[in-house]
């Protein structure tokens, strides 16, 4: 199988079956979600996992009562980092040049750079731009979930000051950006699991240009 | 392979040769970008593709002259919807519906549920939020030009504002909001290549949590 066929099979289930899904599988999705690419390799934000029907249960009320926040095997929280300090970018760098065996120094005038490129934009950017590396490795676990055909539910539609407060987030300087059940689909209940899946058609997503073109237009 | 070995086998790519890549491994990248799942399956965002070296000469002076815009074999540029509009919604979901032989009616409810959830949070919020949709296309691009072995350097680092104008496309909605240089790698001159890839340790990623872990916490 090849990544194109795992993007056919999969859909955003809508229905799951309540069936576990096997430790090492889970384990696989969570690691190929470590291992996803980020702005700089900063990696600003982590993964909750959530088995407990109880806090499930909790979350589900928040998350505009979908079903498979309940139904899935296990649930993954996304949380990103609510902006860049210097204290959180040094950390980081400072644990990769340890790990390259580099004087911490290495990483100084990049790291400057950078944060001074991301203060003036403000807080709220900073949470934009976090939340944005978090949907990376969203992408990342839901390729590693149908490779290994576990079904999975890609969700923004909850609350997200409620959740960072049952998961008390606050002071932790993570905010939830996005939920990931895992699980396995139930076919005869699920309305969307033979629904032909659409995609914008080649011509319109793909557009092919050079300086030439771009100059007749303007001419 | 499997979608892990790809994700340790892939890395920003610093020095490209030149190589060209074969096109049909430029389509099927093309083909998982297209595949991606993203909110309420809009696909607010579209993708350009570029090997005119001329115009890739005008990108680099824009995106702080790194060297892969034009060392790759094919440029890509996401751009995504600057806001959402009642009218743009209304063409996804009824070529959607169309697509399943479903009366354009269908999604009426839903349609005016997210429009009416979106209008207030304001287009700059609409803009990172369509923005953050072509971060999960640029996530499948790149474990899709993995699996092919093809290299990839994700770039968030170029001046959106001059490269819409560069594109022309002022008055088409779209804004630029990421590039994927496609090529091979030049090993001998990539000082990135040998290093070691580094993330963050699994028990700082991950957190498993249930509701008990919760309310001891609060005791």
């Amino acid at each position: 199988m090849s990544l194109i066929d795992d993007l056919k099979w999969r859909y955003a289930t809508k229905k799951m079956n309540g069936e576990k899904v096997p430790q090492e599988k889970i384990d696989y999705i969570l690691e190929a979600t470590r291992l996803s690419p980020s702005s700089s390799g900063l990696q600003p934000y982590k993964v909750f996992v959530i088995t407990d029907k109880a806090l499930l249960e909790k979350i589900k009320d928040i998350a505009w009562n979908q079903a498979q926040v309940v139904d899935c095997s296990h649930l993954l929280v996304f949380a990103a980092w609510d902006s860049y300090s210097d204290e959180r970018v040094t950390e980081v760098f400072n644990y990769t040049m340890e790990q390259r065996a580099l004087p911490h120094s290495t990483m100084d005038d990049y790291k400057a750079n950078i944060l001074s490129l991301y203060a003036p934009l403000g807080q709220e950017w900073q949470a934009h731009h976090t939340s944005k590396q978090s949907y990376i490795a969203l992408a990342m676990a839901m390729a590693a979930a149908a490779e290994q055909k576990v079904d999975a539910t890609p969700m923004e539609g909850f609350l997200n000051d409620k959740l960072d407060e049952l998961l008390q987030l606050e002071g932790t300087g993570y905010k939830s950006t996005l939920l990931l059940p895992l699980g396995y689909r139930e076919d005869q209940n699920d309305w969307l699991v033979n629904m032909k899946k659409v995609r914008t058609p080649k011509e319109d997503f793909i557009t092919e240009i050079s300086l030439e073109d771009l100059n007749s237009t303007e001419a």
